[in-house]
Order: C-alpha cells, then sequence, then structure tokens
C-alpha cells in the first residue's frame, strides 16, 4: 500500500508532522500492547492476526463444517458483526455474484428483520437437498442484538436441520445472555475477546470463519494486516500512514471539513466503504468527550464511486460548500484502465485548482493481502482520530437511548 | 403517499408557511408548464407521465423486442441515465436477484468502466443461446458520456449480434454526436427530449424502457407520478407535500442542517435513495446563484438504511455534530413488522428529545404506483429547494472542468 497526502491535503508539512508526533505516547502504547500480545485493552484488535490459536479453530471449524457440496454461507449479524465481512467479501467475489450464478459458496448475510428477504431467502434455502450446502454463521458480539435473535429464531424455526448446521460467535462470557441463548440452540459456541468491539472484530472469527468458509484466502488477509500494524505503530510518524492520515483529516476537519469522503475508483469496494463508514462514524461522532465535556464532535463519512459518482455528486463536490477532505482508493492496476485513470487524474487536479484537500491510498491490487492491509489502516486511522478528537473512540453511548424507548413502546 | 412534518421539523409552522408560499409564483408556472404538456423549459419533465405517444412508442418497441425467451436487459448508461432505472427495479425486483436466480428477465447495469466487470459479465452473455434472450438499452442524455460509448463499443466488438439486439436512447436533436455514433450502430434510435436534463428523465424511455422491458407495470408507476404531480403543483401550499417539504428542508439548511439524510426503513429502497442522493447533490450543489453570485451553496445527500445503520451510523447522528436533517421513509406496511416499526419510532422519539429534525414519507407500499408518486415528489421538491436556494436546479457546470483535464490527459 501506498499513502500520498503530503501535496495534496492542503496544510503544511510542518503542521502535519506535529499533530502526528502529538500521538507519539498513544504509538508507543499500542507497540506495547502489540508485544503483550493479549486482549487486555480495546486496543488490542491489533493482535488479532497473530493469535494463532484463535486463528487455528477457525481453520478446524472450516475442516469440519466445509465440504466441496458448500454452497452457501448464511452469516446472520448486523452491524459490526456483519459489514467488515461484507466489505471483503463483496470486494472479492460478492460483487459479481449475479453474473457467476455457480459459483460456490457464496455468503448470504441476514442483518435486519424484513419479512420480503426471509420469503425470497426461504425460497432459495428451499431448494437445498442436503444440510451440507449449508452452514450458517450467527453472530452478536453485543449479547443483546434483537434482530440477531428475531432472525435466528426465524431460521431454526423454519429449516429443521438448521441447529446441526449452526456455529454461533459471541463473547466468552458465561454470563452473556446470548452466549447462553446461543449454546442452547447451537452445538457450537465460538468466542470473541470481550475486550475487542463490534466495528474491530473483523480479523476475529467473526469475520474469519465465514471468509474462510468461503475460500477467501485468510492467511493473506492476516498477513496484509499484519504488515500495515508494523507501518502504524512505527514511532517514527514520517513513516507512519496512520498517523499521517489521521493528522490531515483531523486538521482539515478542524477548518470545517466536517465530511470525510471515501472515494473508490473500483465499484467492487462500495461495501468495503461502507464497514469504513461505520468505523468513523460510530468510533468518533460523540457527544462528550474524554473530560466528560458535551462537544458533540464527528465525522460524517460518505462513500463514493469512480467513475459512477462524478456523473451523480461531482457537482456537488466541486460546485458546493468547501466541507469536504477525499480520500481517492484505488489500486495500481487502474493505470491500465486509461481512461478510468485520467478521469481520476483530472478530477485530482480540479481539486488541486480549487485547494480541495485530499489523500490517495494505493493499494497493489484487490486481493486479500491487499484488503487486510487496507483494514488494518482504516481501523489504527480511526483510533488515531479517536486520540486527536479527545474521545473514546470504542464506545457506543448514544444508541442506548433509542434503544430503551423501543424497548418501551414494545412493552406497551 | 402520506408526508408529516408539523410536528416534527423544529420550526414554527408560521415561517414554513411563509416560506412554501414564497414558491406560490413557481408553482402557478409548473401550473402552466403543466397544461401546455409540451417540452419548452427544464421544468417540462413534469409533463412526461402524460405524453401518451412517447408512452405508445415505448409500449410498441417492448412489443417487438420483448418475447418470453428475454433473460437480460443490459442498460448501458452512467449516472441520470441509469440511477433511477436501478432505484426503481431494485425496489421492485432487483435486491432479490440473488435469490431467485431463474426469474426473468433480469436488469443488468453498465455504468462505469471495468475490467472484472466486463470479464464477469461476459462470462455471463457467453452462456446465451438466442438473441432474443437479451436486449441492450444504449443510454446517453447529452451524446458526449465517454463511459457510455467505451462500454457500448466493448459490447458490440464482443458479441456479433449485439447489432440487432440494441436499442439506444439520446436526444433528439440530429447534429448530437451521441445520436449520430447511435444510429450508425443502431436500428432503433429513441428521442429524449432535448429540455429534460438527465437526472429528471427517469419518466421518459430512458427509465420507462427497461423498466416495461422487466415486466415492471409502467402504467402504475406513471399514474403514481401523475397524482403527485397535482398535490405538488397546487397553490395551495397548505396540501403541498414537494412546497412543504422543500420549506423545512431549506429553514434547517438556513440553521446548519446542511447535509440531508434519507433514511429508508425497508432495504429494498437502497438505490433509490442513490438515486434521490443525485437529485440532490447535482441539482443543488452550485458555486453561483442565478446573479452570477459567488455562493458554493449545496446540501449534501446521504442514504441511509433501517434498521441495518442504526448498528453503524446511529451513534453519529445522536451524539455527534446536529448538521443533519433526515427523512425517514417508509411504508404503511411496516407496522406489521412490529420489532422494525418500535425501532423506527423509538429513534424518532429520540430525535423530538434532542429536538432533531425530521419528515415522515409514507408510502402505501413497495410497488410501482407508490414509487411513482415518491419520485415525483422528489423531483419536484428538489426543483422547489432550487428555487429557494436562488440556484439553477438543471445545470451541472462544474463537471465540465474535471472532464477538460481528463481530456488534457488523454490528448498527450
Amino acid at each position: 500500500m501506498e499513502f500520498n497526502f503530503l501535496s495534496t491535503c492542503q496544510l503544511e508539512s510542518r503542521e502535519v508532522y506535529k499533530t502526528a508526533d502529538s500521538l507519539k505516547h498513544y504509538i508507543k502504547d499500542l507497540a506495547e500492547t502489540g508485544e503483550k500480545n493479549s486482549y487486555e485493552t480495546p486496543e488490542s484488535f491489533i493482535n488479532l492476526p497473530f493469535d494463532e490459536q484463535m486463528i487455528r479453530s477457525v481453520l478446524e471449524l472450516k475442516e469440519k463444517y466445509v465440504s466441496p457440496k458448500l454452497k452457501y454461507i448464511l452469516v446472520i449479524g448486523i452491524g459490526g458483526d456483519s459489514l467488515g465481512t461484507k466489505g471483503i467479501y463483496d470486494a472479492l467475489l460478492g460483487n459479481f455474484d449475479i453474473f457467476e450464478k455457480e459459483r460456490y459458496p457464496k455468503l448470504i448475510f441476514m442483518d435486519t428483520i424484513n419479512s420480503a428477504f426471509r420469503e425470497k431467502l426461504m425460497g432459495l434455502l428451499s431448494q437445498i437437498k442436503d444440510p451440507e450446502e449449508l452452514l450458517i454463521n450467527a453472530i452478536s458480539k453485543s449479547g443483546s442484538t434483537m434482530e440477531t435473535r428475531d432472525n435466528l429464531d426465524f431460521i431454526l424455526e423454519n429449516l429443521s436441520y438448521a441447529k446441526d448446521r449452526l456455529i454461533c460467535i459471541t463473547t466468552a462470557s458465561k454470563n452473556n445472555e446470548m452466549w447462553n441463548y446461543f449454546c442452547e440452540k447451537s452445538n457450537v459456541c465460538l468466542k470473541i475477546e470481550n475486550k475487542v468491539g463490534g466495528r474491530y472484530s473483523l480479523l476475529s472469527p467473526v469475520g474469519l470463519l465465514p471468509l474462510a468458509g468461503v475460500g477467501i484466502n485468510i492467511i493473506d488477509l492476516l498477513e496484509g494486516a499484519m504488515e500495515m500494524r508494523k507501518v502504524c505503530i512505527d514511532s517514527n510518524v514520517e513513516n507512519n500512514f496512520a498517523a499521517l492520515s489521521s493528522a490531515s483529516v483531523y486538521l482539515n476537519y478542524k477548518k470545517d471539513k466536517d465530511i470525510y469522503n471515501l472515494f473508490f475508483f473500483h465499484p467492487e469496494l462500495e461495501s468495503t466503504g461502507k464497514y469504513c463508514s461505520q468505523l468513523i462514524a460510530e468510533s468518533l461522532g460523540k457527544e462528550k468527550d474524554l473530560n466528560g465535556k458535551t462537544v458533540n464532535v464527528g465525522i460524517t463519512p460518505i462513500t463514493s464511486l469512480g467513475t459512477t459518482d462524478l456523473h451523480s455528486m461531482e457537482q456537488l463536490y466541486l460546485g458546493g460548500p468547501k466541507d469536504k477532505f477525499t480520500s481517492f482508493v484505488f489500486t495500481r492496476e487502474l493505470e491500465k484502465e486509461k481512461k478510468v485513470y485520467a478521469l481520476l487524474k483530472g478530477v485530482e487536479k480540479t481539486y488541486d485548482k480549487h485547494n480541495m484537500p485530499y489523500s490517495e491510498v494505493v493499494l497493489n491490487k484487490i486481493d486479500a493481502r491487499s484488503l487486510g492491509e487496507f483494514i488494518m489502516f482504516k481501523q489504527i486511522e480511526t483510533i488515531f482520530l479517536g486520540k486527536l478528537l479527545n474521545i473514546n473512540a470504542f464506545d457506543q453511548p448514544a444508541v442506548e437511548e433509542y434503544k430503551k424507548e423501543t424497548q418501551k413502546l414494545l412493552n406497551q
């Protein structure tokens, strides 16, 4: 992965390095977390790619449950329990499922509750002749996810062999409501480390099991993540992509660029963008800072796709308010796509002329290794932004409020 | 369709009615445009549903080209030439294509230039045994769309029978570069009225031909649009949904709510949201106002999906900066989905508590008629917002700039 920003982020380099440098204590803490290789802090998601025991347990389950007969893995999970998995799957395979009807196994994501979806899904599953054609992954980190429980109940009620083909993934705590519920419903229950937050759990069994199940090379994915972790815990911030990127975004945010536009020039990466949106939105949108002061900070992420959105959103970006920081994400291979590459570079030149800030993330290609790098980069960039904004990047206190209101309505 | 806003938009009703009332001259103009039933102004897209001759020509082409053998309609077009069509198709059929492998005909959208996409698409098309299984709609309103020409050339080069199964749609002008190009490539060329802008052309042959081709009831779609046109050119603004909605959005924009969050509680409507995003972004994001003054106005649209984004974006919406106006879009049928409905209402109650402004758009159900209503509502709402912002809602001058830079690079 390549990261370019210095001549395009509309900031003095001195300023960016100074801000990046202010992260050095936190970077040191991260490096220590990495050395410990355990799960004691929320930041310890950076140790997931190195967790050999966890990886082994995923591969063993794959060995046991995935045969050449497998056609579908049904992922029952919402938010952090499925968005990242979908991000990787769609980038590598899913974006073309409509064209490759007979390519198996496929991932199917059941996240929200929707009658039309259930009806169509059951239409598909009714064609299954052998239970080995289906595997079900029910995932709930928090243990209190209404949609996931409802969907799992629905599947168990409507599919006689579901229990035998069900693997549940949740936090390790035995008192966890979901753990008890899952263990009752299923023969296999896999743990997620309690300290690893939902949106940072992609490289745990949450993402690894379904991705390995459909044949994605999770070792490559993890090796890419390992490599990028090394870059992003480098105390020499001039080489630390996450520190440099978060500093550029933060300093632009301070200049009222409060929208972060992830502009992918490969349509396959749209779902990856949605996962990044969750990372940014849920981690950084906070009412209170670490001192308890009401601040209502937050960066609104948007995902754009090149060249499609040049014919839809670009007029706003160029003509409208100058409230956006853009990250152009593409691969080295895009150069071969001459016209698209010229469009990207034409857009960048226009941004330069208008002093519109952006950076470039250049992946080698769209493969598991590069996606592993990208995911780790975005995760660490996010927690660095949390540090710079002086907020807790790991909680989501505001959502409790609507959940309470919902519960009141359901109890009526 | 139902539209609710008065108790939830965080504005004095007097203020909203006054602003809506300031549109009354424009509404009178629109009503006159409607009476003339011709295509003399950009606003005349409101006459499309009443254009019997145009509708007849679409249905005749359908009759001629669509047989029970038809499996795929390949739409080659980008931006306004395809986003609206995809919005309707996905809402009614496409969202479940992955589950209904044997439901035909299906729409396939080829918008940007992408080698991986082309390879997979050709893999699918190579399975076609009879040319009648495929229909190609190549669409370019502007006549200078690089992607569309490139994709059409690719298809013509790689599919021997393509020319016989190709219908081209572009502006009527005989001097139009694309018209000449298309007429050379194809046996049938269908016109779009020159005054109707790309993003307002969904109810012209641009959208109607492919939608009718896959069996969507375009008469219902158009009848819904007709009905909503009536509501939205009503000079009594208290009954005029588009006037009331644009006034609420505009007044909130003046109070720094510069992000317009379309929050759909039916995942099938995601692509419809993308079409609405284009309407809002491209129509309202403008450097200069009608007096030539530099203003850089614009409303940034985002699409959220319930309940998925409650587990991803909602923390930002509730905890982060108060810079959003939300439109919750759902159907009357959602009440039957008890838990999801309670989640929606729980979220709304939380918005009330935090004085976060929103409106509700309640469709009867997800069908062609309701979508026709919704589309016309959003189109007229957008041009009313353009009027209130004192900008031209029909042009896109800023995109010329990056196109020039691109051309320079390609000529090197």
